[in-house]
């Protein structure tokens, strides 16, 4: 069978593990509009080897775009334009780590970002969280023990737990990076998918200092065909990429999309479709939830993102689980998936991104049924 | 100043080293109609996380289109879709290499691949090229004593020197690459850009040998800025690579190009834009050969690709010569970039690809009076 995207999917199947947004949510239209406009200007320097570090026109929008929803200053020239999260991540390991350097990620955290520390021989260590996100209190005397070099933290609607943290522990994490010298990756995909309630500062804030890096894609907020993302750091961290091999020799990563791109900010469209994608997930948030209300499990509503972190009962266990549904036709991520442990076996991760909200509660009732059965 | 591509040049200078597209013959409006009509097509799985060694209904595509130009059956398993020839390389050095082994790559080289394999802290050993290409009759004893794991050839209208490889010297090539277990990378870039004469077979007839790779790229032959390229290879080879944290994360390297390249293919665009793109770059090629007759330089007029390799007469140094050149308006390539061994210093490359004929001919009259001058 032929594939063109990441997942096929058998005929039928409900699948609540799957971290992407829906094919039919995609704005094909605006992007059409944004192509057509891009194309219609003059000029063709989207289309040839591109800036190193990024289009500086593009930088200049994407800065602007990115000011006007965090709510602070962000300079053009501490942005580097990247293929999304998953390069970035890539490239941030390859040139500023070595092989054996410890990275701190929170227990749980994005399995598929330890797949990528692990590429380079990083040293994974986990590190708690709870509803506030990273438990930033108990973290100095794990420092002085692992003595770390980078910490990967998913500050806002954390993948999976759906945890943000607070103002209070942003602070926090800020002072123990400056003294013990650790770069932050703070990965920030879902920063503008906030729901409810007022998202605290993002840590793409505190870039003046050299100890954090912020990540952001457009693969959450648009589409993730265009692997086009970005980097916020000091600009002494940029040129360090820049001078990559790969990069000296094919320029900027991404011109093309980065000219797309250009034209959905310019035109107003990324803003327009933001909000009405917020407004979508918001209500397949609300509906996932209420489904949710009839099974025994224990969670805490999350106010953004793509995702529900559940606790089953005691005695149940997450992978044996997930064997069951998918014989009722339906799927999830299993808690260990998300440890750098192998723990975590009595949870498990939903989404509510992938589907509508009919489909969401038909999954739901699938796993309903699943788990009465066993 | 704000800058969107790769090189900022000067205002009046003539840039000879820039081995680019100009930006003018760059195909905007074919490239608007295959957006347009990708676009207009059901579905949106070109926007969505792709397929991780890219979208099988773009791999058909173009693999019916280089089968049509190499003249031979590719298959559509055979083809990774890559961000380019230098993502493709980094992946290759990542996956498939360790710091440590030796390399082998011609002197001249494409000197921004040098840089790759440094990144890698690969053993860079230079062989030489004479007019037939890589001189594959003296590998043997230099295999015996360094003990290559990979083999870096430009096996066609070769950057910097223009050479191609003959027939005989391939058989021979993957004879020893097959009994010395080397992995072959020919970076085959320039090879549809024949513009005399009949191109020996391409390297990516013997991907069914897992020692060889051919890579492939539509920087040169459609547009630099989509970082669209493919790597052509025995499938056991392409899964290691989609094994990448990375791509695990983060899918297909480039799902939005591919959908839009494929609509150009589809349509037959790519075809019509490759013929009239090598009539000009013929055509560019004759000026400058023509201009180049009134220099005492040295040279074999190439076939296809790029690049003019000329040496200087024996009391002539390029880099001195190129800071005269730069006060007269006109910039190259002195050899030494191209060399493993900080050698070939009379020898410079000149691009013909990225001015027109009337502006080359300005160039090569400055670099004349510039010679006149030393």
């Amino acid at each position: 069978m032929l594939q063109s995207t990441q997942f096929a999917l058998r005929e039928g199947e409900i699948h609540l593990g799957i971290g992407h947004p829906e094919e039919a949510l995609l704005p094909k239209d605006l992007l059409a509009q944004a192509a057509a406009h891009r194309f219609a200007q003059n000029g063709a320097a989207f289309l040839q080897y591109g800036a190193d570090v990024g289009d500086d026109l593009f930088r200049l929008e994407l800065a602007t775009f990115l000011s006007r929803h965090y709510g602070f200053k962000v300079e053009p020239n501490t942005l580097y334009i990247t293929n999304g999260i998953s390069q970035a991540l890539d490239f941030v390991c390859r040139y500023l780590s070595q092989p054996g350097d410890v990275i701190f990620v929170e227990e749980p955290s994005y399995f598929l970002a330890l797949h990528i520390f692990a590429d380079y021989q990083l040293n994974i260590i986990p590190v708690p969280l709870d509803a506030e996100g990273l438990m930033v209190d108990e973290l100095e005397p794990l420092i002085k023990k692992h003595q770390p070099k980078l910490l990967y933290t998913i500050p806002i609607h954390q993948n999976p737990s759906g945890v943000s943290l607070s103002e209070a522990r942003r602070q926090k994490l800020l002072e123990l990076a400056e003294t013990y010298k650790i770069l932050v990756l703070a990965d920030e995909v879902y920063h503008l998918l906030t729901y409810e309630g007022q998202a605290p500062t993002a840590m793409a804030a505190y870039t003046e200092s050299k100890q954090v890096i912020s990540l952001g894609s457009f693969s959450k907020i648009l589409a993730p065909g265009l692997r086009l993302g970005w980097l916020n750091a000091h600009p002494s961290l940029l040129d360090k990429l820049a001078q990559s091999g790969m990069v000296q020799s094919g320029g900027g990563l991404n011109p093309f999309a980065s000219g797309v791109v250009r034209s959905m900010l310019e035109l107003g469209l990324q803003d327009s479709y933001l909000a009405s994608a917020k407004a979508i997930y918001h209500s397949r948030l609300d509906a996932m939830d209420d489904a949710l209300k009839a099974l025994p499990l224990r969670y805490q509503k999350p106010k953004g993102g793509y995702f529900f972190w559940l606790e089953l009962p005691e005695a149940m266990d997450a992978t044996i689980l997930l064997e069951a549904a998918v014989r009722q036709g339906v799927s999830f991520q299993p808690g260990p998936k998300f440890s750098a442990q192998e723990k975590l076996s009595h949870y498990l991760r939903l989404c509510f991104s992938y589907y509508d909200s009919t489909i969401l509660k038909e999954g739901i009732a699938r796993l309903y049924t699943t788990m009465n059965t066993m």
